[in-house]
């Protein structure tokens, strides 16, 4: 995350792309989410899916290592520029999560967070709310999983009197 | 889940708990979120959490998978009662995920979902969307996560003309 006032409606940051494979699909499914579509080709062949697919909090999950990851990255470029780093609050939470399509073993999703609304804290001097729409698309570009986020991120602004 | 016609609102299924252990807190997030307040005792000490705590993501997916091994037992329970099973749709989305306090090592939640309502569906006949909501809380009582969630459970119930 930027700094609060830096933070502009519709900026994308594409955080980045994984590619699913069947063993780490099972192993996910063993630990959170056995069922036999996650677990099993044979199983998943039979299944209304026709195939093995990720558990819905699988992608869910990738997503985050992969938005943490990203953030750790820029924070490291703007301190070797010597530029401060603003802090970030706990997540309020997320609405509207959708599996939008099947994420099948081979796929790579790539995921992008747009920012979608800000609203300075009126309650926490120093603090903003930021919204964003995180989106993952398979390698046809076809749209496999969305939600929307909030976050509390440092601010310099003021809120007006 | 229930045939939709068997679902009431207001009925609750206590699904299980679970204790959050340091080693498996850390295996999370190494994965899928790793932040340094879940990846270290000493890092997690000094943040503003003042102890290790999990993932948000890591205290949803145990939910799924004790809400799988819940529904897996109920349904051989029906089938050795020679009692039908109901379809289950893909769920169509999670809504106001929040997580309301930190889970931290030795904690043990306890997960509830409480049905909040049910609708036929007219476009699917033979369908019924079911809305829950999940509530954790932990061994003080206290509200550490909640969502509400949608699923499609078969019906035998016939939409009205």
């Amino acid at each position: 995350m930027e700094f609060f006032e830096d933070l502009e409606v519709g900026a994308r940051d594409e955080i980045g792309s994984h590619t699913f494979t069947a063993e780490e699909i099972k192993r996910f499914a063993e630990a959170f989410d056995p069922q036999p579509f996650h677990l099993d080709e044979d199983a998943a062949a039979k299944s209304h899916f026709g195939g093995l697919l990720a558990s819905g909090w699988h992608t869910q999950a990738v997503w985050m290592k992969l938005n943490v990851r990203y953030w750790q990255r820029r924070w490291r470029e703007r301190e070797a520029a010597g530029q401060s780093l603003p802090k970030v609050g706990p997540s309020p939470g997320f609405d509207e999560l959708k599996w939008l399509r099947p994420v099948y073993a081979g796929d790579t999703i790539s995921f992008v967070n747009e920012v979608i609304g800000k609203k300075l804290s009126r309650s926490m001097p120093g603090w903003g709310l930021v919204t964003f729409k995180m989106t993952g698309r398979n390698q046809s570009g076809e749209e496999a999983i969305s939600f929307v986020g909030h976050v509390f991120v440092e601010s310099h602004e003021k809120p007006e009197p």
